[in-house]
C-alpha cells in the first residue's frame, strides 16, 4: 500500500511528527551515477522556507543514504534512505490533540486505523512527498541517461492563469521566481495573489503543467497500465491534487473527433504527428511527441482563521488555528510532480525492456 | 500488466478480431449470490446495436461463466469467463491491414510489439471493455451487499451540458433514453447532436457524472493508494479518457480555501460535513459522504471521412473509413464507468477488513 | 492468489469438475513462435490414461488458445486458454459429496470457504495442472529460443531408487518408458512396483529429479527472490509435493564446508566451478553450470479400500472409494515438474533485461 | 524484488559494508502493541559474539524504529526502522577484493550488477537477515495476539542428530544452551562438533526444525500459494538453505498411501487427525493441526585456510581467508528461521479475513 511503482518502485514511510521519513528504492538498475547534490537541489526546490511565499518553517531536509549506492554508482540492490524530522514544533498542535480540522485527513484516518499522531498530520501530511523527491530525483538521473527531461511548472494560482501554450515559454525560466511560473509577469501577479490571500487568512490552489520530452515511442500498455492512466494515478496520490487531464484534456472533450484527431506526417526523424493534441500518448502508449497533462490542486485546507468543526468526541466547536503554513501549495508542488512523472517513465522505460522477444 | 486491482483482482485478455475475450476475477469472496441475469443486462447496457445513435454492429456479448461459481454461489476461487467475439466482419478492415489510423493506437502498438492483428484495434479495441463490465457487474452485486450503489450518467455531450447538480436529479432516469442522461430534455438535445455529428461524419466526447453512495468511512489509503488516485486510474484506463477530476474539480481550484472547505457537523448519524466539496474523501480516505467524479471522454477517432494520415511504410496517404462505428461513445461507455468504480470500491472494502487487529 | 510468476505471469482458473481449467499468460514477450503440437505434446505426457500405470480415466485435454497469438507469432498481449473438462463422470462422487477424505483438502477447504464443489477436488485437484503444463509449454519455447533446456525424470517411486547421477544418464530416454525413468531396468522395477501398490489397492509416491542446462550467469536475486527459493516455491506448489533440495542438498548439510565448496576454476569457457555441489546456483544466483534439484512426492491419499473419516456433520464414518484413480502420480507429474521450472527460469531471463543501465 | 509478503510485507535494504540495514513492514494492521525489549531479545539470539562458538565479531544490532509506532502501538501506517553497521573491520576484506571466494556470491553478484561492493557479501550477506528478525518478530508479536506460537530448534549439525520427536522434547529448553538443541546432551555433543570443525579450520551444516502451534484451520491457499509453498519460499530465500521439506517429508515419500494417510477423528475439539502426517497442511491449507518443517543449511562457505579460486581477472590463484566468522550458523539461524515463518503466517492469518462475504 505504500509502495509506488511496479519495477522502479519506491516504498516509503514515516509520519510528519515522527523520528524520520524514508524509503527504499527498489529496481533501480545497477550503473546509474548518483549525483548527490542535483538530488539536494531538488529537496531545496520542495522545502518549506525557501522563500516569503512559503511557510517560514525550517526544515533542513537533507537526505542521508543508506545503501545501494558504492562509490557514487548504484550497485542494482535497493537504496534505502532517511531524512529526519527535525523542525518539530509539537506545541503547535496540542490545540488540535482532539480536534477534527476540516478537509484534513484527521476524522477519516483517526476512525480507520483508531491509534493516530495527533501531532500532525501523521502519515497524512504532505511532508512524505520528500521521500517522492529523493526517489523522483534518481528518477530523473536515471532518465537523463536516455535524454528524458520532465519539467513542470505553475500555470495558474487561483484565478491568474498563464494562457500561453508551453510552446511559447522558456521552461528554464521557472525557477527564476519563487511561484515557479516561466513568464515573469504573470509570476508576479500570481506572487501578488498568493500575498493577498496570505494576509486574508486563506488560501489559494491552481494548476501544475508538466511537459515531458524525449519519450521514446512505445511506453505504457494498451489496457490498464495506459501511460497516462500511471500518470494520472501519480499526480492523483499527491495531497491536495482533484484532478488530471493529458493532452488537450477536458477542452478536449468539446472538441469534433475531426478537430481533435492527430494526423500523421512523414518527416526526416520519421512518423510524426502534424498536432499533438494527443499529448504523446496514443492508445495508452506514447508516440513520440512531447507528453504534457495539467493538474489541478485545491486550495490548503489549514487556514489561520476561526472556523466550525467536530472534536474527537464528536462535540461541535470552533477552533482557530495558528502556526507556520503555506498560503499556496503550488510553488513547492512543483518539484513533487516531476518527480512523481519522473518514477512513472522510468517504471515504463524498464517495462519496454520486456516487449519483444 | 492484464490485471487490475489488488484483492479484488481482474485479470482480462482477448484481441477484438480473436477468438473471445474473457478474464479471470481472482479475490471475489466466497458465499456471494451471483444473479446473472443481472450480469447480463449490465452488458446489454454496454453493447452495440442497443439504439439508433450507437454502432449497428451486432455482438451478442453472451458472457460464459467457466468456473469459481457453484450452485450460483461464489466459491472463492478465481472466477473464469468468456464472451466470444461472433459478429466479426474482417472485410471490413481489410483496407487498413497497412495503415495507422490518426489517434488511433496503430502506430505506438506496432511499434512496439511488432507483430500486430491488423484486423482491428486488438488488445487496444474498446471491445476488450465487456471483460471489465463483467468483473464489475459482479463488483457491484457485492457492494449491493454492503448497500453500496454505483451510478453514472452522461453529464455532457459536446456541449450539450447538464448543469445540474447531481442531487437535483432522478439517477433511476438514467437509462430511461438511449443517451443515458438522467435529464430527458438535456438528454433528446445530446440525442440530436450525436445523430448531427454521425450525418456529419464527424464525432463527439463529453463528459460521464458517477456518484457513489453508501460508502463507509475508511475506504483508501493515506498515500499512494488514495481512493480518489485508484478511482482516477481506473478511469483514465478507459478508452478515449483524457481527464478525471472529483469534488469541485478543477473548478474547485478556483475556490479560496474557506470556500472549498468542508465544515464537519454533529448528526443524528454521528459526523457529517456540511457542504461535499471534497467528493466524499478526505487525505484520500473515504468520509461517508457521496462520492463524485467526473471523467472526460474525447470524441471517437474514427471518421467515416476522408483523411490524410501515413502507411506502415511511412508513406503519406488517404483514407476514408467505412464500416459500422459509433458517433458518440459516452452512452455505451456508462456501465463500463460504473464497473471500474465499482471494482476498485469493492477493492478497498475488502482491504479495509485488514486495517485494525 | 491464482498468479504465478513476476514478469512472465500465470493467472489460471477452474475446478476439476466446472466448465473448464483455463488461464491467462501475461508477459510472454512478443514475437514468440507457438508450436501448437509442440505444447499438445506436453500435454499428452501429463493427460490420464496414457498407458496402463495411469488412471483410465479419459481427459483429451485439448487446450483451445482465445488470444496472444496472431499468426502464430505472440502479440505481446495476454495469451488466454481453455481446456473443456470432458470426462466428468460425478456419479463417481456422489458418495462422497458428505465426506472428508482422509489427507485430502476437502476438510481444510470446505472450513476455509463454505461453499464447495463437492463433486472432486474443485480447485484442489491436480486437474489445475493443466493450466500449468500450457503456460510451462510456452515458456520451454521461449527458453528454447535461448537455449536452455529443462529436463526431469523420476528418480524415485516408493523405494526402488536411481542412484546414479544425471551426467551418467541418457536424458532423452526419459520418454522411452511410460514411468519416465531414463534407466530401462530401474524403470522396469518402478512399474513392477506401481502395478504391485495398486493391487493392494495403495499407492507410492517417490522424487522427480529435474535438470536444467544453459542457464546463463546472473539469474535470480541476492535475497528474497534467490533462484532456487522460486524453483522451490513452484515445486512445492504442486499436489502432493513434500518436499524440495537443490544441489547436493540435505545430504549436502552432512559435508563440511571444506567438503562441499565448489573450486572455481579458469576455462576456455570462461570461469566455472570444479565441481557443482551448489547445483548452479550461488547466493540465489545462477553461476552457468547445471541447475539441478529434487522434488519429493507423497503417495496419493484417494485409496480405493476402506478407510475411516468423518464426515461433513463430523461423525465417524467408513469410506471405500471406489472410481479411476492413479496408484502413482509421479510419471505425470514430470511434465509438471519442468513446466513450472520453465516459467520461474523465464520469468527470472526476463527480470535480468532490468539489472543494469 | 526486496519485498516478501503479500500483505504483512517487509521491504528490506541494506549491505553487509554500506550504513545501515533496514527495512520497511507495511500491512502491519493498527493497534498491534510493540514490546521493544521482545524485538531487542529476539535480535540478541541472533547477533554474532553471543557465544564461543559464533564469531567473535561484535555488533550491537540497536534497531532504531523511525514511523508507524505511536505511544507504543502500530498506527496502521508502514514502520520503518534501522540498524546501523557499526563494527567494520574493512581492512579484513581488502585482501578479497579482486576475490571470487568459493561457493560465495561474489562471482554471480559481480556479472549480474558490474558494480559490487567488495568489502563484504554486499547485500548476499547474512547480515541483511538482521531485518528479517526485526519484521519477524513484530509478526510474532501479531501471532502472540492470535494464540500462535513459532519454535524453532537445532536438530542436526553436521552428524550429530537429535532423533527424537519434537512433540517428545521441552522446546522451552532450546535457549539453555548456546547451539539452541533442547536436548542437553545432544546439544553439548553439537557444540563439541562446532569446536573440534573450527579447529579443523572447517565448518559444519545441518538441519533447523520448525513447529508452529495454535494455526486454525484455513490459512493458506489451494494453488500457488499453498501454505507450505509459501514457507518453503521462506525458509529457501534464507543464507546456507539447501532443502525444504515438511510433515513427513522426503521420509515420507517412501511410505504407501496407507501409511501416510492421516485419518479424521471426532474429538471434543472438533475434527482432528489421528496422525499428523501432513504436518498440519492439507492441500496447502491449514487443519488445525501442529504445523512442522525441516530447514536444511549448508556449512558455511567462508573457510578460515587455504583454498583454491580465480580472481575477477579470472586468473587462478590460492586464497587464505583470516577474520572472524562462523564455524555454524545454525545456532544464529534458529530465530532467522522463526522469524520468516511468523511473517508468513501473519501474511496467510491477513489473508484469511479476505475469504468470505
Amino acid at each position: 500500500m505504500n509502495s509506488f511503482g511496479q519495477i522502479f518502485r519506491l516504498t516509503s514511510f514515516g509520519e510528519s511528527h515522527g523520528e524520520a521519513i524514508g524509503g527504499v528504492i527498489d529496481g533501480c538498475p545497477a550503473g546509474l551515477h548518483i549525483d548527490l547534490s542535483f538530488i539536494q537541489e531538488q529537496l531545496d526546490r520542495r522545502k518549506p522556507g525557501q522563500s516569503k511565499i512559503t511557510t517560514p518553517r525550517k526544515e533542513d531536509d537533507k537526505v542521508e543514504f543508506l545503501s545501494g549506492i558504492f562509490n557514487d554508482i548504484t550497485e542494482g540492490t535497493p537504496i534505502g534512505f532517511i531524512i529526519r524530522n527535525t523542525n518539530q514544533n509539537p506545541g503547535d498542535y496540542d490545540t488540535l490533540k482532539d480536534v477534527f480540522r476540516p478537509s484534513h485527513a484527521d476524522y477519516t484516518y483517526a476512525t480507520k486505523y483508531g491509534n493516530r499522531d495527533y501531532r500532525g498530520g501523521g502519515r497524512s501530511s504532505a511532508r512524505e512527498t520528500v521521500a517522492r523527491v529523493v526517489a523522483g530525483s534518481v528518477a530523473k538521473l536515471f532518465l537523463k541517461e536516455n535524454n528524458i527531461e520532465v519539467k513542470a511548472f505553475v500555470s495558474r494560482v487561483g484565478n491568474v492563469e498563464l494562457k500561453k501554450n508551453y510552446k511559447e515559454l522558456d521552461l528554464n525560466l521557472t525557477d527564476s521566481n519563487m511561484v515557479r511560473c516561466p513568464d515573469p509577469d504573470i509570476a508576479q501577479k500570481m506572487i501578488d495573489a498568493i500575498i493577498a490571500a496570505h494576509y486574508a487568512s486563506d488560501t489559494l490552489g491552481g494548476i501544475i503543467q508538466c511537459v515531458i520530452t524525449g519519450v521514446p515511442v512505445g511506453l505504457g500498455g494498451p489496457v490498464y497500465n495506459k501511460l497516462h492512466a500511471d500518470l494520472g494515478r501519480s499526480m492523483l496520490s499527491i495531497n491536495a491534487v482533484k484532478g488530471f487531464e493529458y493532452g488537450t484534456g477536458f477542452e478536449g472533450t468539446r472538441h469534433t473527433g475531426y478537430e481533435q484527431n492527430d494526423v500523421f506526417v512523414k518527416t526526416d526523424s520519421g512518423i510524426r504527428t502534424k498536432t499533438n493534441n494527443s499529448g504523446g500518448i496514443q492508445g495508452g502508449i506514447s508516440n513520440g511527441e512531447d507528453i504534457y497533462f495539467n493538474v489541478g490542486f485545491k486550495p490548503i485546507a489549514t487556514l489561520l482563521r476561526e472556523q466550525n468543526t467536530v472534536n474527537t468526541k464528536g462535540e461541535e466547536i470552533v477552533i482557530h488555528p495558528e502556526g507556520r503554513h503555506d498560503a499556496c501549495v503550488l510553488p513547492r508542488a512543483v518539484p513533487i510532480v516531476e518527480s512523481m512523472a519522473a518514477m512513472v517513465i522510468a517504471d515504463h522505460l524498464l517495462m519496454k525492456r520486456l516487449d519483444k522477444i
